[in-house]
């Protein structure tokens, strides 16, 4: 039996088994230490898997740190921390000057700091990077209860239409188009919802599977059945465009679409915010698995 | 102009000077929360190398950790939480039990626990392993004072000596041969070590580049000279045995192989302890630069 028979969730399933632990499950380890919790998390980009050497390497440095940045603010904490761990094909300096540049900048943007890391030798590029995060009151999948109302941040399935527009690799792109590579190259992770998330939510994870895949994690992991209502997703205009000009159907994009790095969590109605961009696209009840307008939902992207 | 130009520590002094840090410099970095301080460290095992897919898989995943956590006990601390981020082919999934089998033995012997990781997929296989360490008082390269004895832990040299036998594929061993390359296919991190340096070292750090590499980083940070003694260097008896049989000199071997994961630390004479296996090989005094029995020592292994 190869890794491929039993899918990325399967052998994860298998590895958690071997190590015997209670605590993996989540985007982020929660390790209380004295009066506050560490969050841990990591995520890798790797060149012809999640990236590609002609994106703009400030892009690529830039995200390699959302990303992560994305697991800890969706469990409700601060990014504090951050070990890069970089492996190198025999590059040009600029390149990776210019990488670094990104992974700078998102360290200003999100105030984290890169505090020691490591150079292997490789034949393709990766950027490994390890968060530390800091949070007096986590929040992980589990949780969600019924009566809950879902929310999502943001606009849904932006990322995914980059990616496609980006690998027509057209000569000339309209303006509502590079809004939409922008999105996938160079993601935000919703630092602004922290103390909404550790405040108010029962469950709640960043969204980088697509909405349906993620959304079922917070069903298995918290016993309950989720309801999406797809007439309630948050579109972007430029979403809406691309649609309109490829005969795609929007959502489409937003139930399956991977990497938007929005967040998802529940809970009760009454905690609405109108200064957010939050929109209730669903409720929680008693049961299990994911629904669409009522229909089972399956699926969602993996990576084997 | 390319990595390979500046070499390795040519290009993470130019990425330190990116990132503007001031803390990048030990094996781990060192950072206070509350009244203790957290250790962070990041190495990397990549296959064909750090490793060949014919090692037993159980060995690569003991040793990914053991580098880890020699980082942090080379720096006074106790593992603690640690994050492995797996790139994967499509293995056999035996291969990937075997490997993670490895981790948790390690895991339970140096005490601490796999909270969470990531998997990839990757043409080669890779295993990035990130450390959470705790120490009252870490110890880094910084603070080696002129007056202070050097020291070492155990035998210097094994793992070296472990590789080459590994590389010449022999039918049949000798058993001094299998413990060598025992040693180098599965080293034991100094967790034993811990206390000691925690209370008695002014600078410590782990041996992985080997001797005399790893003391110009002590000479570096702590702005001091480092005369070790060559007449002092302990060798197993294995090593002897290696040497004598293939014509080879020990000293070599000890000043110069990598991998060795024994600790290199510095504090008065009058620390040594007879009880732990330390040997004292040089002293600490004014000036700058690594020299063996009087002469300026250069090199050790570089990754580029």
């Amino acid at each position: 039996m190869r890794v491929s028979d039993i899918g990325e969730f399967g052998l994860i399933r298998r590895l958690t088994e071997i190590l015997g632990s209670e605590v993996i499950g989540d985007d982020c380890a929660h390790l209380q230490l004295g009066n506050t919790y560490l969050l841990l998390t990591t995520d890798l980009m790797l060149e012809d898997v999640h990236f590609l050497r002609r994106y703009p390497p400030e892009a690529v440095g830039w995200k390699s740190l959302s990303v992560n940045v994305s697991d800890v603010a969706g469990n409700g904490g601060e990014p504090k921390w951050v070990l890069v761990s970089l492996m190198l094909p025999d590059l040009e300096l600029g390149y990776i000057e210019r990488l670094y540049t990104g992974i700078k900048k998102a360290c200003e943007f999100y105030r984290c700091e890169v505090v020691g890391g490591n150079v292997s030798r490789g034949e393709r590029l990766g950027i490994d990077v390890f968060l530390v995060g800091l949070s007096p009151k986590p929040v992980g999948r589990k949780g969600a209860k019924p009566g809950d109302s879902l929310f999502v941040t943001g606009t849904l399935g932006d990322s995914r239409a980059g990616l496609e527009l980006l690998s027509m690799e057209k000569e000339k792109y309209e303006d509502f188009e590079l809004a939409l590579i922008e999105r996938h190259l160079r993601p935000t992770a919703r630092i602004d919802y922290v103390k909404h998330i550790q405040k108010y939510a029962n469950a709640s994870m960043d969204i980088s599977d697509g909405l349906v895949a993620d959304a079922h994690h917070i069903c298995e992991r918290s016993s309950v059945r989720i309801d999406i209502d797809s007439s309630k997703l948050p579109f972007s205009n430029e979403l809406l465009r691309f649609c309109e000009k490829y005969g795609k159907d929007p959502k489409d994009y937003a139930l399956y679409g991977g990497e938007d790095y929005q967040l998802l969590f529940t809970h009760p109605k009454a905690r609405w915010n109108p200064f957010l961009d939050m929109s209730e696209i669903g409720i929680v009840s008693e049961g299990k698995g994911v629904f669409v307008d009522g229909k089972p939902a399956e699926g969602g992207y993996k990576h084997f």
